[in-house]
């Protein structure tokens, strides 16, 4: 009995979760997994919602918790899921962001070039299935949806996945965007199978309307809200500007994880080798990193001598931000010109660094997965048709484009 | 002091609100105002979603709230609000639906007929102005959309009217419809006026959309629901059967104000006369109606020797509703000719009386307002758009679009 | 599937819940039961609180809901309950307020004379274990704590039973007193048995000590607030000024069944006797009974010839309630007299009818269950120890004494 | 405008709240109160509440929410509030934490001995009160009790000052121990001055019986839970080690500011010195230290060759906690010194150093406030009463009293 109390977790968003058993519960206690408790959902989010700042530990455990609703629903409808496969599910859903580093959004693609998230994902989960002695087989087939049972993968990730449906209604919470709140009871509720694919029942079509226009409010109201795009550019130029540094063999104060891959460029390839440090291999060594070391780290960049990076570590820890515009048009020429030319005065800078001081870029709705794939809806004649159909009101052809906007970032003032 | 806190109200749906004062506060005290506490707002509605038993009551008073909030709101955005006209827009939105009766919206053409409850509304209005000494004339201005200043009628009656604000999130609140919630919050606080019309900011336009995909999803989760359709119909039917025996001096059970209107047709004209009953005028007898007579009369009425009438108050009051099929297309004719022999041989009915057990018709949207008169944007450069132009994923000319469902509903084992 | 659909149901205090099934379903659909959803389950509280209106349908399936939560959280913990008992426990809660009449609290011993909700609950089961072939004698037993697993009962009807963990979390929700809402999950989550009694697991202490606080808080806010009791005297003696009426023959508009009681001094052992309407027993007349006879016959007395008929009923309708005062001494005799002589000469009465216009009693919370019986708590050792002795705080014997106060009530501006 | 929408902030707690104005925002705006963005406020509870990860700066800007409706609402009763005191009380809440460090309730005595955070607080007061050219001064004398109006420090620091209605309210909203939440609404309707001391008025009473009641069940279920008092002494033991480590001069992995007060010793006569690290102050790189320093060094110290801070680092950071007993009574001395016996064994420990193997200690209430000062109710009479006096129910001794328990923590499997 008291194994059981141990299980129960209060979650502030569904109250009491049930906590998944046996290896679904060791996995959780893996070091690789208490780690995605330091790692922020949102980034600098919480810069413009100071609520947000709930972590991807979080968001797992309540994917998995509604991975169980979806699984129960369908098994109460007839769908045949057995045991084994029930806890491959979970533990797919609980590896799905296994391979999140700190500030991952921004981040991805500064601290180790050219590796996606979920490039390092798969990498954890062979790790673990070692670790694990294979158990965790069937998981990542259905992650990489080599399963034969389809929807399993779909509840895992596709336009109706778990994931979503946990973090659009966790980053609602914490954010205190009441908007953004999404239905997820009543459409799990509604999740059915179709011919090995997972699919929505008639009389949950407006509830995925709703879903649907509350992750645009989201997109827009928080994901790519004006003053996180200005933090999050800041944040990428100021990694920018310490990798250049590194490159120079300048000396930066960092933690030993961080500091590694700031003064080593790591490929795919090169993650299951030792990395000179203890004996820990590239990929142990990108495990051991989290929000702490960065923003630590940054702390104290403050006092570095040089200027830029000392500029954008203060105006970033202080949350001094950059000035922001954002907009749908490409900028004036001649208004970018003339800004350059007052920074440069004002800052003495030459031509090269003015990218510190000017950021200049294109932020789209990529990163928070845009509509590609359907939704199918499951007729009362049994028939199956796309929300896109169904739907007289939506124009879902918007949702399913990238929508970029371009902006233009730099100091108050200016 | 004392006095102070009488006039706060815990109102489950915003917690502490502040009740109006002055004679805004005598109107609340009137009873043809205490008369509303015993209207229900979504009529039968409480057969489906059995939380559904609150008052116009408790709606006008939430709306009369959130007029505040809108007043106030505007005046912090330089909008020129004289106390009069803020004591007559609360005065306006109090008696916006001062004009139901029971079951108002299965009933309005039943009861009286031919007199629509906004005619009943201008009515009271008139009948109160001249109790209260003339002081609600601005306040009937207003509603009537004769004052100068438009935007307060239109806080009133428009496509973002505090009225639409406060029954969704009221609906969605008691229904437990939660998808229904409305921010409604946000979009106040996103009003403006623009010469002299009411206007949303340019960053609302998110909250506006969700507003009017929360609207769809009640219409069809909640307002037309089919088995609230069958309840209502039924009810209508029942209404009928009564009044077509009536008018053959059949002797029926009813409470002194609805035998009135059962055994007497009435006519917008008639309102001001005397009724014959005490000293009250027609007027005066409608506003003695309400939800009660009509539940307690038709209860009676299951042991009233006309099988008909009898049938269906056992049918509405033990909840033993018709099955009803909603569709799009026009039903089959043979299949109606079917059904029609089939229900004609088990309840050995004849060709007149048919039409109470086979109820045909179809039901639209139009009695909850759809989207007619357009919501303008405030864009940034202080231009007006039209939200049907600035949504690029909402198709709003479906919303506008009168939507109409036929339906057939008929005995359980026909 | 389309069976189980609708059996799903929307609660604005739980969300989604399930209906029960099988003979549980078909009680629910009783006309009996059906009638509850007319019964509101505090009746005129909603002077007070205008969203108190909320039915004895509601609390009864919401104290359904927590039944299964609790029988659940029995059976996780290894105590042994057949799929019987299960249902029978189920069957039991749903009868248990089966007796209620409309406005009971208040009216209990007005319509029928020294009878209580109890009597006429069981006298109710037992008709409809008739209707049902014995199906509910196992329920009825469990009821009337006469089946040897005591803890049936103690969920049913005890300290800590799902009547009380329903009503006060939904008179909670509904009149918006936020601070009454009590932890009816996690309580429920720390149910035990031990010996065949109802216990609570040791760390569910101060869930208990927060319950009891919350209760004591409802009483004082809700339950006894003095508006609320102005409104059940003046109700009170209204009825009894019509019961008056009716002995001496006078005439009265009311609906039939209603009728039947005001004209007739009906027994315990009268309730299987034909009633001599229609055909119908006193029991069964009893169950035609709802707020709706009670009102819209109140509302006719308005115009009654009888002054003091007419006046209470134009008080109580229109919400001009009396003025109340509320105090534990008994009230200065000298007051008293002064009071009775203004209102003599204010309103010319004689000595008798002065009972209907100077209201004098006492209130005490009997009404709403105060602690009887003790709450046992589950030591870890194995132990039980009771509330009162495990609680540092709370002075138990407090809650277990019977408040009484003074009230003293009577017309405005007198 | 534009400046006005900045100034409105989503809080997930109360929704929309509006940011202070003038100086406060610039208190806000600066580094020092920036930084409590990084100060958890519950330290390591969200190893038992993973949602607990809400900052100071949230709390803080919580608590000036609720500052504004106290003062309103006194304002409303006509107490005289001048706009300097409104703005100077303001100030004063939002400085109340201002020196609390990371993870201060662990390691108020370990970072800087001797130190308390109040004393930090006030340090932090006169340096930003000499940035903001001693427009602070005012709202350092309310801190400081200094003011003539009492009740404006009473606000801020007594029985039922907002720091506490906010961090109940807060804190169990984050840890979803929904049962702590608080009727801050209610509870700041109810406040009121009499003789310039800060009372609560009579209809309050049960609104404060249940906060404290609330306040009772946080410290047990949450501030005190016995796996967060496990971890809270892990770290202590751990930064302790790191200390002693630090004085043999061995070498520790830290941030700058961290090094320098692991490395050195400080006293409150210090802060003013200057640090020899760039041109800072003590109190200045004090400033400068968060939880990122403290996680981002322990991380490090995994892989330090010390096995105990090893030891201690990899069990905190991977939650691996100590068992722990928590008990009123004083452990058995026999107990004690088995165990001792079997970890020197298990660990090949010398007797120095088993004090890190075997935590023993008290843990009582203290640092969560228990009730010292009292809580006034204005009778209706215009006396005064002590809620002891009033509340029959509460045994308010008890709460006045600091509770201490006995805890014995050590390695599982021991």
């Amino acid at each position: 009995m008291i194994k059981e109390k141990k299980k129960i977790l209060n979650d502030p968003v569904y109250g009491f979760i049930n906590m998944p058993q046996g290896i679904s519960f060791e996995l959780i206690e893996h070091s690789i997994f208490q780690r995605l408790r330091r790692i922020k959902q949102l980034g600098l989010t919480y810069y413009v919602y100071p609520g947000a700042i709930h972590t991807r530990f979080q968001h797992t455990l309540g994917a998995s918790f509604l991975m169980t609703l979806a699984l129960d629903t369908l098994r109460s409808k007839d769908v045949n899921i057995s045991n084994k496969e029930y806890q491959a599910a979970q533990n797919a859903i609980l590896l799905h962001d296994i391979g999140h580093g700190p500030f991952s959004h921004s981040l991805e693609h500064s601290i180790i070039e050219g590796i996606s998230h979920e490039d390092l994902s798969l990498q954890f989960m062979e790790y673990l299935n070692i670790h694990f002695n294979g158990k965790l087989e069937t998981a990542i087939q259905i992650f990489k949806n080599q399963y034969p049972k389809k929807f399993l993968h779909q509840l895992v990730s596709s336009q109706l996945d778990v994931d979503r449906l946990d973090y659009l209604r966790r980053d609602s919470f914490f954010t205190g965007v009441s908007e953004g709140v999404v239905g997820s009871d009543r459409i799990i509720k509604m999740l059915n199978v179709h011919d090995n694919n997972l699919v929505v029942d008639a009389k949950g079509v407006y509830s995925i309307e709703k879903f649907l226009i509350a992750r645009r409010l989201m997109y827009w109201q928080v994901y790519l809200h004006k003053t996180v795009v200005a933090a999050d550019q800041l944040l990428i130029r100021l990694l920018k500007r310490a990798k250049e540094l590194a490159a120079q063999k300048v000396s930066l104060f960092a933690t030993p994880a961080f500091e590694f891959f700031l003064y080593n460029t790591v490929h795919l390839s090169d993650l299951k080798e030792k990395s000179g440090i203890q004996n820990y291999t590239v990929l142990e060594l990108f495990a051991q990193l989290d929000d702490n070391d960065i923003i630590a780290s940054i702390k104290t960049w403050i006092n570095h001598n040089d200027y830029i990076l000392s500029y954008l570590s203060k105006s970033l820890i202080n949350r001094d931000l950059y000035k922001i515009e954002l907009q749908k048009q490409v900028f004036d020429n001649k208004k970018i010109k003339n800004l350059k030319t007052k920074l440069q005065n004002d800052f003495s800078l030459n031509e090269e660094d003015l990218k510190y001081f000017l950021l200049e870029g294109i932020v789209s709705n990529n990163a928070y997965n845009p509509l590609e794939g359907n939704i199918n809806i499951l007729q009362k004649n049994g028939s199956l048709i796309d929300i896109a159909e169904t739907s007289d009101i939506l124009q879902l052809s918007i949702l399913s484009k990238t929508i970029e906007k371009h902006y233009l970032s730099y100091p108050k003032g200016e």
